[in-house]
């Protein structure tokens, strides 16, 4: 009856909510009725997302909307080197900068075709990004002269087609009565879905004037309630099975705690529960790795011995936000029955064999948390929590064995760490962190060179948050994708440090595919030595 | 009788093509058959197109066919800084080495993504580029397990969804039995088209044998023939315009005469006729610009005024491969009456108000200079041929007044000159280059620091052909968005000559929108000074 009330209450909240817009947006009766160019709406929408920081490079196409942002008073532009990096840094800024989003302002065609891997790498990691294209007059486009940047045959959608693959929703400016609507609605799908969305800005339409009034009512950010029934069936089942495993349960967290924004209702849970806590490459600092009852990397068959044998022998595993794509499960080797599972996600759950569409974990979360307190007295066995040994080194040679723990003695609370895919990732994900820090890396997409990208965003977040220092370890195969960035970082007076691991190549293929193999290796082409010697 | 005569000539070579292909892919009774693999296939009819060089980035989905590139005696893997980068220097190696294409490595996702730009731009200026892409194996494909590189969701097909808006054709190998006919269906589009097609080779695809006999055939290159009535009409039709216009006739060449590889044509048709010839900015150096009857380039109302009037005020134009873009044509402001125009294209034909579907310059041209070859004694008065002058300049200022038409002196004949759009485009457009030297630009399209990664393809290709020297012109606002392919260039002991013209930001974005704005300037971070003073 509680959990009923509760989502009855939730659905009450929403409906408000949406009320209160559409009055607000209808009063015509307010005397000072205040008017707002799109391009202003639009910033004070990113504005009261906590935005600071816009990304981007500026090309003829969106220069009149730049103009706004080059005037707002909080919001500030950071140009980068080219829109892939732009993409990167806005995704690394909202990474770090939780309840906010990122933000890629780019030009038609040239630029925004430019920046879309960096789109579908926030699409794949669940990392909410507004990407804005200036894009010709309405006018413009609907005669479709052969303007530059088009393909030159007519097709003034082909780029919005293929941005539709890799955001959840898109909204195309044609209109201005309909303008503040749209940007609401991409712009609420992009924090409750936790995706990129795509917002073209036709260069006539950035300085017309519509209504602020909607601006009065805030963005709902909350995920749509749980069906109360189902809900509350849901949870007398989850409490049945931890009744059941007598309290032998683990908790093992993942990617989707983070993206969906539920580490608070998480770390409820770990102090109601005491259960120990592992966490998925994809969901490292999630939980503290300092907590007492963290237990360190769960990644299949290659964890830590003790790790796996901990995790796979319990009697139920309480999965949260798991997102179990090859690199993040061990290539696929979990050992874990599904007779023994949970999985809590952030549109549906799973209680062993059954499916239930639609019960969330942000709202259920917190009636688990209560639910399960009773049990606390008897969880499960003490956690062999991870250590960091720094082993003995002779000779030169700097072995990765020694590197990653000595680094893990250097990290201090609130640091912010960047791995990038490959050799850092794969090195740091042992290494325990410290409280508060926070942990960045693309471990599902994977895509080189967006660490560089993505340092730059994370460390102006990071800023923001007036948390710690930022870290980077890339290879000198991945920097060179993007390496132009630094300019940019230095430039902003940010000052990351850099750990560039010059292993002279592609190190990661050539441990997949022959460590003779020339395609393997890219020297950087200051260095004849190396060249000779590698080629 | 003659056109039609030619006409049914050239189907019956190309149905005898056809039954070659199939009749020696049919042939199981030789006794020596041999098999090949997918990847050697593909590369054999790379080699028979003339391709030398590969470019791209490895990674692991595309690196078991790497192994086949790395292994070929005669085509070399060009290992790009990143993807965007590789993708334009298949298309400037495309541009330099008429008769061949440009291709390009990537892999699934990520790498894909990051070369879609220079794809698209390739699909607008018409160029022939070969994408290859390393996918996830054939039952990957279709059980589509949570790989790394995927957007997370289960869709595999997005990437190609994406492809397919600026390509002209794909090919997705999933049938041993039919790649063979499928890869050579896409070169085929490639070359005829003047486009660039997409290919996927699933990772257990590439070592598949399949027969070798359709190598035996090579790929028709030519485009389809003309209906051999329309044709007659057609030309019919022109004849009689040229001799009412009283031989006042001026030729227009543009872009398509290079795309779609009429230049020999072409030439055959001024001697034919002896008429002055003009060239749009897209179309510079397609006729020599040390030719006697050449007279400039036509800009439509920003031409020099004498080349305006010569050209607008001629009884008949004929137009040969226009492409009417914005910054080809002067902002649209070409004033030439349809009444007075002949268009030829690559796959239509207008005579003034009339169109003529599928009536291509290919086969006209030839045609049309044989009857036009009478109309020489009359032909159109003499041109004034631009001069390049050098004014004498007072102070330390170097300006565009006395650069450009000081470079002009520097060229040599057989040079390849590419310019990076804006500044060094426009700059370059009135310098009257030497006989035999190639203009690379890309004007329709103009994606900022193409010519970086472009550059590099060209001085391959101009290194196979034995041109002269390679010669870029680029700004400092374009080289930073690639400016990590110089390591490529290096490393390949090529030596271009570059002129990077620092004007400190993005001068045509501050001429299009205001001096002052900060957005139009991105300052090379390691000079404080000139930071200091813009922003």
């Amino acid at each position: 009856m509680q959990a009923a009330a509760s989502g009855l209450q939730a659905e009450i909240d929403r409906l408000r909510h949406e009320l209160r817009s559409i009055v607000a947006e209808r009063d015509t009766s307010s005397r000072d009725e205040e008017e707002i160019t799109i391009s202003d709406y639009l910033l004070a929408r990113l504005e009261q997302l906590g935005v600071t920081s816009i990304f981007g490079v500026p090309g003829d196409f969106n220069m009149p909307f730049l103009d706004y942002v080059e005037d707002h008073p909080v919001i500030q532009w950071i140009g980068n080197c080219n829109e892939l990096n732009a993409a990167y840094a806005a995704d690394g800024y909202a990474r770090v900068k939780e309840h906010s989003i990122g933000v890629v302002v780019t030009t038609f065609g040239v630029g925004e075709l430019s920046a879309i891997n960096g789109i579908a790498g926030a699409f794949s990691e669940m990392v909410p990004v507004l990407h804005v294209v200036g894009v010709p007059s309405t006018v413009q486009l609907k005669t479709r002269p052969l303007l530059h940047h088009t393909l030159g045959d007519g097709r003034f959608d082909a780029y919005t087609k293929a941005a539709e693959q890799v955001t959840t929703s898109q909204a195309m400016l044609m209109d201005k009565n309909h303008a503040a609507a749209e940007i609401d609605r991409i712009l609420t799908d992009c924090i409750t879905r936790a995706r990129p969305v795509y917002l073209t800005l036709p260069s006539n339409m950035v300085s017309e004037k519509i209504s602020a009034r909607r601006l009065k009512v805030p963005l709902l950010r909350a995920p749509p309630v749980n069906q109360p029934d189902v809900e509350a069936f849901v949870l007398d089942e989850i409490v049945k099975l931890v009744a059941e495993a007598d309290e032998d349960v683990i908790i093992l967290v993942d990617a989707c705690v983070i993206r969906h924004d539920v580490q608070e209702e998480v770390k409820e849970l770990l102090i109601s529960t005491r259960f120990p806590v592992y966490a998925a490459p994809m969901g490292k600092t999630a939980v503290s790795e300092e907590y007492d009852r963290y237990g360190g990397i769960y990644i299949g068959s290659i964890s830590d011995p003790a790790i796996k044998e901990r995790v796979e022998t319990a009697r139920l595993i309480l999965s949260i936000g798991a997102l179990k794509s090859d690199f993040n499960t061990g290539m696929f080797t979990y050992s874990i029955p599904t007779s023994r599972t949970v999985e809590l996600h952030s549109d549906h759950t799973l209680v062993r064999y059954a499916q239930f569409p639609r019960i969330g974990m942000k709202h259920l979360l917190p009636k688990l948390s209560a639910r399960l307190r009773q049990y606390q007295q008897g969880a499960g066995e003490l956690v062999l929590r991870p250590k960091l040994e720094v082993p003995k080194e002779h000779g030169d040679a700097i072995t990765h064995a020694y590197f990653w723990p000595r680094v893990g003695k250097f990290f201090k609370r609130r640091d912010v760490i960047v791995a990038e895919t490959g050799t850092s990732s794969f090195g740091i994900l042992d290494v325990p962190l410290p409280d508060q820090s926070v942990f960045v890396s693309q471990i599902l997409y994977g895509s080189i060179g967006w660490t560089v990208g993505s340092t730059l965003g994370a460390a102006i977040a990071a800023r923001d948050k007036k948390l710690g220092r930022v870290i980077l370890f890339i290879g000198d195969g991945s920097l060179q994708l993007s390496v132009q960035e630094l300019s940019t970082i230095i430039h902003h007076e940010l000052k990351p440090i850099i750990f560039l691991i010059n292993n002279q190549g592609y190190n990661i293929e050539r441990n997949l595919h022959g460590m003779d193999r020339r395609v393997a290796s890219r020297v950087v082409a200051s260095n004849p030595d190396t060249q000779q010697k590698v080629q």
